[in-house]
């Protein structure tokens, strides 16, 4: 969605604020989602972030952001005899993204400013910014939501009994990009890789995987293990479809659980569980509550249903309930022990209570959440109930 | 695809002969494409790969690799103890991948091996490796090329009058899954990013794109500014799709034109030049074969048809007509200006001479090759002219 120039403003002031704080005096900026958020737009290029004084974009090739005020460089090297020309003082302190830039070319673009202290603080000061969303942003992400529920209502139309799970996993890719979908699933860091999503059925759901996803299953390949395995879903199995929701660039998240048939009543309590696992959080979060008592929260509601050996895998159990949605999948907070962060108005998280039903599946919910002044309102507005399918 | 353990015998062997010439003792690899290539498998974890001894697989989580004789560990820190236990000596020199892990971690790995010289090589000497396929690589990417001209010969089902190139795209992705695609696109470096490939039609094959692909497009939002564009295809417009093959890890490359109805004369006699491009070229690329000469020896038949303003682009002309492909669809070699580097047996590449004919859209032809002694042998078999659509 083009970004207004307003809010490019407001961003990257916000960004300012924070290398002020921490004595930095100019950021060089050039991983694509962050320069989603300072520039509106993927660029092959680099912008100069002074904490006084014009922020400069340097351009290597067209496409992606618009160019006025741009300046052409054949490489990064060119940038500080450009900044020196323009009077621009050269930064003491000089922040990178140092945990998204290659050790190679973090160091190379270190070397243009050889008199900077240079700082990798840039990807944690960026994900700082990031995490505390503007209004607009939010409604992106509202947006977002509607799209996404638009395809999973859809669900039912698409499946046919006798399908694997990577048949209908295809239908419902199929759904998400035609409501708009673009497709790409944006992750920060090396711990995960997917497709567009996942769909687990059966037992699938309790798989090990290497990928740090809330759940697992074993994929279709050693080159990619995870997700949906290619086996025939059966009668009695649920399934959970849990794809990203990036409509706009903004990785929205939302899971549904679908049930080939009725399932055994245990999967219906088990679900019920998820459900209160979320009502309880829900009503809990606000600014100022702090990430782990959540967490402990949610986990007190499935220890005492008995389900806790099953909840969020089997196999492998996963160590949160929830984690911060934005350009990536995987931004601040994370709802998980020990996470001492508080809540703040404007942050975006997904909360995904999930329990691993033996011999049938996985249930449970997941919805993208905002926090407001007095609580939270959820982005992801669709039914929650166990939807069955070819009836 | 199950990687044989004899064949990953042979490619650690390779990759310990390349250490081994630049006085490298061991390696530590850790990212997705390295640990396919040596272990056969994503996995959450390392491979300490000593030039001399057994290789040991540590691992933080399950699932991926095969887990025999491998070593659980929380953290790398873990890593030097273990290998003393085991009476290993200390590396001298430590290769990790420079290019690929970022700055961060990088600095965390080098650390818990604080008495060697650490060298940032792993990402240049694996990615020679992997360059020079193994007999068993070039059959799935065989297996891989009879996949995707399976989808690719159903787009004229799928196709309707009145489509958006958005549209179509959805069913030719469906079509790649139903055949077997995984649907990710993996990609050395920060210069390229997309959903699982292109469709172009019409003058957005010409639009200018943030991204180092062949062609460019306009994309359907600034957070993904390449490809498709949702406009409406119309009668007389050539489409191009080029969609990445990964049904078992590697990426073979394919791009076919379609052409709604019937396309002016000149669209043809392009494609055509593009066409004595891939056949000049491939009869000149055999082991010893310069990469920039056969760049030059294809240029020389675009300039003489008097296309070359139009040739890889128009508001932006791409500098290389042919990349090596493998794990990733950006390896080793490269077919542009300036590069010395020489074919060898078993090397894999796309040769993609593409022209984007003003007011028509892009035609050409894109196949995946491999070098053989005499040679070269085409690995994606499908029709190669320009296909109407809608008859």
């Amino acid at each position: 969605m083009t970004v207004p120039y307003s809010e490019l403003e407001l961003r990257r002031s916000k960004v300012k604020r924070l290398m002020s704080a921490q004595g930095i005096d100019a950021a060089l900026i050039t991983c694509n989602v962050n320069l989603i958020y300072t520039c509106g737009a993927v660029a092959s290029g680099w912008l100069f972030l002074p904490v006084d004084g014009e922020a400069v974009l340097f351009l290597k090739r067209s496409g992606g952001v618009k160019e006025a005020d741009s300046i052409k460089v054949r490489k990064p090297e060119e940038i500080p005899a450009y900044l020196t020309q323009k009077g621009y003082p050269m930064p003491k302190t000089l922040m990178l993204e140092g945990d998204e830039l290659s050790f190679t070319e973090y160091n190379r673009l270190a070397a243009c400013f050889p008199e900077a202290t240079v700082s990798p603080a840039g990807t944690h000061i960026l994900r700082e910014a990031r995490s505390i969303k503007t209004p607009w942003e939010i409604e992106v992400f509202r947006r977002s939501g509607e799209a996404h529920a638009r395809a999973y209502n859809r669900i039912p139309e698409v499946y046919r009994p006798g399908m694997t799970d990577l048949q209908l996993s295809i239908e419902v890719e199929r759904l998400m990009r035609l409501e708009g979908s673009l497709g790409i699933f944006r992750v920060f860091g090396r711990s995960m890789e997917i497709f567009m999503g996942s769909l687990l059925a059966g037992d699938n759901a309790g798989a090990p995987s290497p990928y740090d996803f809330a759940l697992g299953g074993a994929g279709l390949d050693p080159a990619l293990p995870g997700g949906l395995n290619g086996s025939l879903i059966k009668e009695g199995q649920s399934m959970m479809v849990d794809m990203g929701g990036n409509f706009f660039g903004y990785m929205g998240d939302m899971s549904r659980v679908y049930s080939a048939g009725r399932l055994p009543d245990e999967a219906y309590e088990a679900h019920e569980v998820c459900l209160k696992v979320q009502e309880t959080v829900a009503s809990l979060a606000r600014p100022g509550a702090v990430c782990e008592d959540l967490y402990h929260a949610g986990i007190e509601i499935v220890k005492q249903s008995g389900w806790a050996d099953c909840f969020m895998g089997t196999d492998q159990q996963a160590k949160f309930i929830g984690h911060g949605v934005g350009l990536e999948i995987n931004e601040a907070p994370v709802i998980a022990p020990r996470m001492k962060q508080k809540l703040e108005e404007g942050m975006v998280f997904a909360l995904e209570p999930k329990i691993v039903v033996p011999g049938v599946g996985p249930v449970g919910i997941e919805n993208t959440w905002a926090v407001a002044a007095g609580g939270v309102e959820k982005l992801t507005l669709c039914p929650e109930a166990i939807r069955p399918l070819g009836v």
